[in-house]
Order: structure tokens, then C-alpha cells, then sequence
């Protein structure tokens, strides 16, 4: 058994990275790989993925290189990915709705089984097989439904009180498309996916071209 | 006029993360801020922040702090966020579709004026106020509405095969939500929204609680 605690939290995100290039290999039919040509890829030092890799015990053959099915199914156990979460997400909104419908993320392990929001006019709706409910019910509903992790998609004003009621409600991670920084308590994971930001990202360097 | 080139990478996308945080505040009605104040919200050192805000020149009054809306400005300014960009966007299905009908990224500068798809059944549809077109005319429409990124939202599959045609004609950046690597030339600048990828980072260590 691996100790998380023990590794980097960079070697953890590139273990991702590493995962999500070995899922495109295994669509394209590769069954073996070499460290050097993953390195290659992700333009990294091969030595650094060796390294990474050691970190979990030594999985490659000599003059074979790993196996990538073998090493998505490790890595996938590293990453508490061999497992389906379960999601409620709140605000049905256009993202919110497009995640609904979003077959992948099932697919990944991702199982969105609750969804709130706050309009009348979207309470009751049935959008990608799962039911809208009142946001005002959430506590209750979470805890009934086991649920683990949230995904707030509301508008940016409601996000901060959304987030104080799905912490309230016991859950240790939230995924947040709001563009504001949440207050939460110690042992409450957040992690943000605002696409202004990746499109600034994009555009800070580009008229130096 | 500042360099950017000087500027390292992790002080641009401090930038990024002060700007969210001061636009929070702007909408909150705060007028002014000091570093100390933004570092505790962002859990970051304040001889940080004022390091960073050093390197353009310094902007803030002792005893009185930093004017918010000046400061978000000068922001703007540094992080080429002053302007409207014009994005093409590829794949009009649940994402793409949810991005067209967000007023937010507009008021934010960027400007989806372009949504292609190869599919009959989207093709010649109006989402968002753009009327979808086919993805065979995407240079030539590109080059004739200067438009200068794009927002990559295929299935995976298709991704590479449309990053090679967007690169072809002529843009220089693109935020890329097909979770595979592009392999672009240089110059070329791709930045991941990857969704599955955030929930991953959200729960690698959530059993260890």
C-alpha cells in the first residue's frame, strides 16, 4: 500500500498527466512504451518519468519498456481512480447542463447522481437522466445519496453560499467553475476549472509574437 | 512598456489569480485593498504580492493601500486582457454549445465570433447568436475575421486533426478541452481545460482523511 502523504503533490499531478497520455495510447491500440517516448510526448526528462515512476515500485521490463494497460490500471489505483465518485452538482446552468450531459465523465468514474438548483424554472427537469432538485433540499439529499464530491457551476454570487451548505453537508471536495476564491475549512479540497483564466492563460504572451 | 518576456511565467499567472480575486472585489464594492489583505485571501506571502506588483512599477500609497479598480485595470493592461479577442470555436456539442451561450467570457474580453462543427445536423444552426458553419471553410472564415484564437471542444478523436487546421491558418493559441496532448509547432501556445483531469486532481488524496 502507498503512502499519499509521502509523495510530492507535483509527482501526484503529473501522475495525471502521465494517465491521461497512456488513455490516448491505449485508444490508439500501443500496448508497450518506453519512458523515453512518454517523456517525449509531454516534453519532459525521461529521467524525471523514471523517477515518477519508481515512486510506486519499478513496473518496466528491459528492453520492453511498461505495459500500458498494466500502467493505466496502476496508475489508476495510485489515484484513487479505480473507484466511481459520487457527484452532485449544483447550478444547471449551461455548464452545468452540458456536464449532465457529458457521457465521459460517467465513463471516467465520474457519476454525477444529484442535481440542484435554485429556479422554478428548472426544478422538476429531467436533463442527462438525472432529476433537478431544490438546492434547498441539498443537505438532506447528500447525505441520503452518499455523495462525495460537488461541482458548483452557479453563478459567481451564489457559489460562496452554495459552497458553506455542500461543506456543511460533509463533503471534502468541490470542483468550482465560479471565478471566486471559496473560504473553506481545513480537510476541504477545492479545485477551480475557470475558463476566463485558461483563456488569460493563453493570451499574455501572444502579441510578442 | 514593460517586457513581458522578463517577467517569469509563475508571476504572470499570479497575475491572473490577483485579477479574479480584485474583480470579486470590485463586485463586492471594495475600493481599496492592501497586500496583506489579498495574501490572506489567497493564502499566499505578502512580500509576494508586493513583489509582483513591484515588478510594474509600484502602485500602491502607504498607509492607504492599493485603489482596487486601478489596480484591476493596470492588470488588465499587463495581461493583454484590455482588448476583445476574437475566438473561433470547433465543436458545437454540450460544451461548445454551453461557452457560445455565456454572456460572461464576452464581458470578459473574448469574443466567440466563429462556431464550426462537421455535422449536418448542427451545421447551419444558431447557438448562442453565431450561426454555425461547416468545419471545411474554418481557414479561409478565420483569416476573414481576423480572428486570432480558438477553443478547441471536439471529441477527442477529432482534436489533433482540428488543432493541425487551426494552426494552418494562422492562430496562435488554443484552449484545447479534448483531453489529449496537441502537438503543436512553436509559437504556438495550447492551454488545457480538462475536467476530468480537475475532478481527478480533487480525489487522489480525499480517502486519506
Amino acid at each position: 500500500m502507498i503512502k499519499h502523504a509521502t509523495v510530492p503533490e507535483e509527482t501526484m499531478q503529473r501522475m495525471l498527466v502521465y494517465l491521461r497520455e497512456l488513455d490516448c495510447m491505449l485508444r490508439e491500440g500501443k500496448e508497450t512504451f518506453s519512458s523515453q517516448e512518454l517523456a517525449e510526448i509531454l516534453h519532459m526528462n525521461p529521467a524525471q518519468v523514471r523517477k515518477d515512476f519508481s515512486y510506486f515500485g519499478g513496473f518496466g521490463k528491459r528492453g520492453v519498456g511498461y505495459e500500458t494497460e498494466a500502467m493505466v490500471r496502476e496508475l489508476r489505483a495510485i489515484l484513487n481512480l479505480n473507484r466511481t465518485w459520487r457527484i452532485a452538482l449544483i447550478g444547471v446552468g449551461n455548464i452545468g447542463s452540458a456536464l449532465l450531459k457529458n457521457p465521459e465523465l460517467r465513463r471516467q468514474g465520474f457519476d454525477i447522481v444529484l442535481a440542484f438548483d435554485n429556479s422554478p424554472r428548472v426544478i422538476g427537469k429531467r436533463v442527462g437522466g438525472v432529476t433537478v432538485e431544490d438546492v434547498a433540499d441539498l443537505a438532506a439529499r447528500v447525505q441520503a445519496e452518499k455523495v462525495e464530491l460537488a461541482i458548483i457551476a452557479t453563478p459567481v454570487e451564489a457559489a460562496p453560499g452554495v459552497a458553506d451548505v455542500v461543506i456543511e453537508s460533509g463533503i471534502k471536495g468541490i470542483l468550482c467553475f465560479a471565478p471566486c476564491q471559496l473560504h473553506v475549512p481545513e480537510g476541504v479540497r477545492v479545485v477551480p476549472v475557470d475558463i476566463p483564466m485558461a483563456l488569460g492563460q493563453l493570451v499574455y504572451r501572444l502579441e510578442e509574437q
